[in-house]
């Protein structure tokens, strides 16, 4: 049994650190709202003052936190848990936040003589809530043995990306291929429609075809082929607009920082801006076939 | 056995009209280069001297040309196939067209009293020489239960899309999302290699994620990951970046004729035309990872 | 005094035929709608019954036609103008089309031994009427010559472009830095309300800077700093999204066609379409502005 | 006379420093590389060894640094400028950052009770040693009526744009204009060429059309036409394409963070990163225009 401070206690973070409880550990939750605490708490959590007194107790301590500024405050601050925390300690940062401020804080963090990775997740609530959300993994493999028996209790598929930084490359990669063939596919379909070429037809040829991906098969964004997407439930997310457009955005700032050249990856973002901006940021994301639409 | 008309004995037409003959029928193979004749005749194909007189003789005709214009005078100009043709009969035009033009042949034909298809195809000289090319096909049902001996004999996968151009329209909406992507999955490989995120990590994450697409799975375009990728063999198509420039420029024009808005597709187009215009035309399509790559 | 066969008597062409009439010629006018026929009769000019008749009896015809298929069918079909006319009649064709059909029906009629030009004109309905247009104008330095005291009395500014197609090659280049170079504006405007820098400053900031442009100084689609331009009278054009889109899509038309990169003239066409398709195809293009802020 | 600390010594700094000397100020420079140093002493600027020390000393301090951390960093840290500085103290930073970095600044200086501007420039290393830069200012009045005398001596054009950030809010909003503007006029440049539109017609008909914008009258991508323009001297900056660049990705991170949709100037950043990847980036921006050209 292991003494885990769980810092970051929302919609994500309650349903992992509760897992965690369930796999045995004892488990101290910090957050800054009180309600999110009083959920904790009654769900049998012990709660904590503050993140570096937590840290202080903990073997093993995982954040789940809304970007890189919180991270960077939480792990680097002054009575952060980096200074806080026993030599030796544990870090698993699940945030998705950019590039350089995983690599920053991981750096700062090892200096100080701890272990850390970036381990954001993919999933969802629902995933959180199930213990079978993805882990993508940066660090160590130092790290990352260790980390593996907790991630297990919250996710199903727990994947090595590399050395640090790379788990949240490895998100931000793969939710930019996500972003942007959810645009081409609601384009084929606006086309489709315009040229009088049935949806399911375009569906029964495309998913077979060279066209085929994950977006127009698993999770189709006109009602019908694919009866579980959100398409079928008026676009009740699911992931929402604001967030694919969160992650498009990181992308976009980890291009600029390291001089990649991302022409449709930054179309996308500026897409689902428009989109959010016009009022459906709450919206599933493949909502933006009906910006598409002219609807 | 049925007279078959087969006009344009290029890369494609002359492997798809040996098949015809193959299949037990008489074909007269018409073109405009002696060199293509020479071949036809060579592999045992009776050839004619025009499009008109050879129509006047068949059952059925078979047309693989170049573009709308080619297809619009062979159909339409005066001593063309729809003039000279005896009434009823079977036209497959499978050229890759705009759907524009695709419709007016294919009304002028009905008019005549013949039966018409658009029938464009995939799978490349490869397929066409093996037989197992995709047809993408649009016209009545009658004209497809009438054309689909014929096509089986052509190809693997026979798909029906509805009425007159909808095979045309299947086919560029297919190939605008795949054209995409392609750029999507090469973004994200130039991104992840500025980032240290190795590619086959990238790659075992995206291929059981919501990243996935064909273009990853079935057609990496970086070196590796999947062996008989033409990313392997430096790039050597496959199917060039002429032909997808070709297929997007279509799209695009169907998309303006009809007002349907591709931002994504309009893109791709131009990101393919740069990349020709560049002098790397001939390459295979997904070789505009390198564009990207800055090489 | 010469004989002038007028052709298309809309929005344009009819103060535009008056004009011709005023200047003391004897004009012909022709169209399909009767409606537009009454209304030249009721300002003083002959209708004839068709184009080619019309024709048989000119010196001049002008042509004012809505796109391409018009004009090709109006010149080149049997019974057309260039069949109709009396060799050496030199023909001015304002209509906006794409430049392949103004140079294969240049080419139809000089081969028939007229003279042809296109003549594309900006200035809208009002410069139709004051007589203010400018022609950018294609084709040899004979006809232009011989056409110049008839552009004159329609226009204030007449400028001879090149070689047969340059006409409307001119129009759709100039265009096309103006669609773009509003939606530039337009993003700068929105950012700016995004960062609290205020739209007056902004404009006198980028009026004397490397920022200035047309849209912005002569045209600006933010209400308050050019009193004259529309964003002051709700967006009632002045040149409306629709007619944009027409110019945009025509330059992607030439572009594909002689395979020209034109990145982004491709996704102002697409930002364009996509306002449209929201329904505001009638507003003035400088509208734009609002779907960019979200409005 | 005051005494004025100036950090940041580069191409920029240097001739910026020897106009406040000019001007009968105590300038004291300081610089991390030993060889800015020299070259400032030699200047016959008195150099000092780090920032704080400086700022102990000073009356105005102005920094010209390359980026948001820098800036930071000299500001905020421990020992840092502010700390250091006498209260009351006059703050100039005219490194061009991004708004969110400015404002963070400008806010802790302000609580430590002193006056700060961010105020960036356009003009170049010319405009720097001529003292005729231009200021885009932003910060209180009472900051900018103390700052104005010192800032009339490096240049000829000072704006005042508004509150703290809006100096660097103004600067990316203009130069996001100049580098889409530049790219349409390129793309208009490209298609004519492939048109058969002779450049220096197509210059001037758009220089007194609607298309008239900076990057086409003053500063034309093509040779001719404005023969003082960099692509008359083989694209010898004038604006290097890596600084477009900087600027532009500083509008996406201010657009990003805003929340703004800026979907030309998004993919305006990709052009030009593209062309740097390709090894470019040394070249004047207006270079882009041989990238379009496929040279």
């Amino acid at each position: 049994m292991a003494t885990i401070a769980f810092i970051g206690l929302g919609n994500m973070g309650l349903p992992m650190a509760k897992n965690l409880l369930k796999g045995g550990h004892r488990v101290i939750g910090v957050d800054l709202a009180p309600a999110n605490l009083a959920a904790a708490a009654e769900a049998g959590i012990e709660t904590g003052p503050a993140a570096g007194p937590a840290a202080s107790l903990a073997d093993v301590i995982v954040t789940m936190l809304p970007a890189g500024p919180h991270v960077r405050a939480v792990y680097g601050n002054a009575g952060g848990v980096i200074e806080s925390a026993k030599p030796g300690t544990l870090f698993i940062d699940s945030s998705t936040v950019d590039v350089d401020s995983a690599r920053a804080v991981a750096a700062q963090a090892e200096k100080a003589g701890h272990l850390m990775l970036d381990a954001p997740v993919s999933g969802g609530t629902g995933g959180a809530a199930a213990g079978t959300l993805t882990f993508m993994v940066g660090g160590s493999d130092a790290a990352f043995d260790k980390a593996k028996p907790y991630l297990e209790l919250m996710g199903k598929t727990i994947v090595h990306a590399g050395g640090p930084g790379t788990g949240q490359a490895a998100k931000i990669c793969n939710n930019m291929v996500l972003g942007i063939s959810m645009i081409a596919v609601s384009e084929a379909f606006a086309l489709a429609d315009k040229l009088g070429l049935d949806r399911q037809k375009l569906f029964d040829i495309s998913s077979k075809s060279s066209g085929q991906c994950w977006s127009l098969t698993s999770y189709c964004p006109v009602p019908g082929p694919v009866p579980t997407s959100p398409a079928n439930r008026e676009y009740q997310p699911g992931f929402a607009v604001d967030m694919m457009l969160k992650d498009l955005k990181l992308a976009q700032q980890a291009a600029a920082s390291a001089g990649a050249s991302t022409p449709l990856g930054a179309q996308a973002a500026a897409l689902y801006q428009l989109f959010s901006a016009a009022g459906h940021g709450g919206l599933d994301f493949s909502a933006i076939v009906k910006m598409l639409q002219g609807k």
